[in-house]
């Protein structure tokens, strides 16, 4: 089998067993069962345990044996002492992939077990875990976790080495609207590690991007090969826990990984193009900006307000980050000169003053998305009295969808609740907007990193 | 007259002279009378408009001189031509204080007429301004300014050198529950300077921490002296803008500021002990530590955590800021050891595991905050189906609320709907709490630096 439909079987099911299956409420073997069911799964499901005949509606079997069906992902949640006979049941009914929930493995010490249990699975049964809350997969509205039930759908696939920060997160992507194709908790990593999971994602049309919390690997080797391959295709950001030696030694007991010197991880990570974040918030802002933006064609950028201190220190962020805020041409600038007022400002950062309207933040931004000269635009708007935060998102997203503008296009609101409601419109309209100006700075930094990879790749 | 005296008459003036007042709704002559009287001012409100007879209900003056009544504070918003003349009124009226809203004078290049109006009131007449939106006091109830009318009353005192960014941020206190006791619009500083105010306010008993927002200076000097001497009393906190070349450009252009060399600003800051702030959200973080928490009488800190994860990513970041995360003793060790599951860690970052309630979690930190080697608790949450993030609130607000345990401790909660209403709750009962763990140790990073200030004085 290739790797790339390996690995399918994990995301695309046709038939999910669940091997200690619960009828009580709270049981993680009963909130995976309760989980697919509500995230509207089309494929079988199959409850498995000897001592219940059904399980929310589902007809129960005594053994993965006893399924007449065909299924393709068993998710094992029985005590770490039976996983041994499951999986070769699995193994037995031909089952291509399992997920192993169950914890008490390598992460305790227990390394002879998993090794076990991985020569029973080798080369027929494909492991995700042990040690994992499960996967979530968008388009298969599979929900094969114990975690929420109402995952935002979006565009990041999300691999996550940690379980309490997976579950936070899947919670937290509905509050902060910033969706995902997948999450994977990944746990021990004794067969599918994040390499293979790159390359599957690198593949997955749904996915646009690749993020990873990571405590440490096992092959460095195979996972920088995979994303060197993979970034060609798809951005790649890793949260790499661990930077420090506390730190280190904490990971290492958390998850029994060895976090290897960050200095190494740091280089390997430069040299193919991997994006590291600070943290989860710096994660999703650079997702979002990649995410719902086509990729710039150069590094030429503008930024537009209303608030001249705001683009002061957007300004001073940007060239901190290396980012080029172009000097406006002299055609370019008489076309603005006309429709903003004298006391604002032509040069770049563009001011529009805290007397602008939304027809002159609509005006301004259509001249700069069709100029050929600009390659990126950095709108930041402050809430006054003036103008209303609601009106300004309307003009912006107008532009992509009546007048079929796409630039690249970062926008900070800052304010209060209108403004919040502003920011939250434009998510959900599929934009990469903010709450503060930093984060839409950094957004066009993910951009402008995406264009500087594309344009010298790795190797090249 | 001293400069406290001076100065608090724009603070807790005992009637207020609004000159320029319109009957307009819209009109900043009409919302600055709306605003003083909405927010709750208690003083006279005196309206001065030669062609009106009342004004929302107040009885209208035809000039400052006609007012029969005490008069601290004039708010004039007349067109600029006009402006020397009322300066002259409100001079001959013995008013002490004056806030010139108008715009349209050193900031576009006009000099001379502010010079003239200086000299006007010179040492008769203390001026803030020309070119701001005004000044919110909480103590006073008093909203002078054409901003948003719901400012979220707390403890720290801001001043802007913008305007746009301070009217926004008048909202944003609401919505991100983040209060201020004072908010200064300084404009063109042409008499009253951020120097006079740190002084002030350094004096001002509901102010707990300063912030500026500043774009340059004219006496660089005057201002560290100032800083010098207010920060062994109250922590100052500076965003500045300009720090990049064609950000310092912009400045220039925005307030007619010479920004400086960064270089020498940072030195001076680093002097005097001044944290510079990169944006709004870091430095009220800071802020909201700083306010809510006493100062850390060391610096050995414990992390508690339920996701292992997130207590990597917070070692790694306390490590990178050159926070020390303390080996836990071996008495305090046994002591958790006896309520921490096996599979816990009571090394530090102290996990909980995913396991965790938030009974377990009120146990630890009871330790913790009892321990007298611990200096401060960085108290991290990751949501999971296990546990109420508001019962994890509820422990921690219940260690200071009901058990008078009070030591320095910022927490996190990660998560979804639950988790916001959980840290919305914490920043409601004057925790400083936030939403990533990251900004958590933002926090504690503003606590530690305090107690380094105060125990390294500048010049010591």
């Amino acid at each position: 089998m290739s790797l790339q439909r390996d690995i399918a079987y994990f995301f695309r099911p046709r038939g999910i067993a669940i091997v200690g299956a619960s009828k009580t409420p709270g049981k993680i073997g009963h909130e995976i069962v309760r989980n697919i069911s509500l995230s509207g799964y089309p494929g079988g499901i199959y409850p498995v345990n000897p001592n219940s005949d059904s399980i929310l509606g589902f007809k129960c079997y005594k053994s993965v044996g006893d399924i007449p069906s065909l299924v393709d992902l068993a998710v094992i949640v029985v005590p770490a002492n039976l996983v041994e006979n499951i999986v070769r049941d699995c193994v037995n009914k031909d089952i291509p992939a399992a997920i192993i929930i169950t914890s008490g493995f390598s992460e305790i010490g227990n390394k002879d077990l998993e090794e076990r249990i991985l020569s029973i699975a080798r080369s027929r049964l494909r492991i995700i875990g042990p040690n994992t809350f499960g996967i979530y997969c968008a388009k298969s509205k599979m929900n094969a976790t114990f975690g929420p039930n109402n995952v935002l759908e979006g565009k990041t696939a999300f691999i996550t080495q940690s379980g309490a920060l997976g579950l936070a997160l899947m919670d937290w992507t509905t509050e902060e609207k910033y969706g995902v194709s997948s999450i994977v908790s990944i746990g021990n990593k004794s067969d599918v590690d994040d390499a293979d999971l790159v390359e599957f994602f690198s593949m997955e049309p749904s996915t646009k991007s690749i993020l990873i919390y990571m405590e440490g690997l096992k092959d460095g080797r195979k996972f920088i090969e995979a994303s060197e391959k993979a970034i060609r295709k798809k951005p790649i950001v890793v949260i790499k826990a661990g930077s420090s030696k506390r730190g280190a030694q904490a990971a290492s007991s958390h998850t029994g990984s060895i976090a290897g010197q960050d200095t190494v991880f740091n280089a390997a990570f430069k040299q193919v193009g991997i994006m590291r974040a600070e943290g989860m918030t710096q994660a999703f802002d650079w997702m979002q900006a990649i995410n719902e933006n086509p990729v710039p064609l150069g590094e030429d950028l503008v930024i537009v307000t209303n608030g001249g201190g705001i683009g002061v220190l957007a300004t001073d962020k940007c060239e901190a980050l290396g980012l080029k805020i172009m000097d406006i041409p002299d055609d370019l600038s008489k076309e603005l000169r006309v429709i903003i007022p004298s006391f604002g400002s032509v040069k770049n950062p563009i001011d529009l003053t805290a007397n602008a309207d939304d027809a002159l933040y609509g005006k301004v931004l259509r001249i700069l998305v069709k100029n050929r000269q600009v390659d990126g635009v950095l709108a930041l708007f402050c809430q006054t009295a003036n103008i209303d935060p609601i009106l300004v998102a309307q003009v912006i997203t107008d532009l992509r969808e009546k007048e079929k503008l796409r630039k690249p296009i970062t926008c900070a609101f800052i304010g209060g609740h209108l403004s919040q409601i502003a920011y939250s419109r434009m998510l959900e309209k599929k934009f990469a907007a903010y709450p503060t100006a930093e984060r839409a700075v950094d957004g066009m930094y993910a951009l402008i990193s995406r264009y500087r990879q594309l344009r010298h790749p790795a190797g090249s």
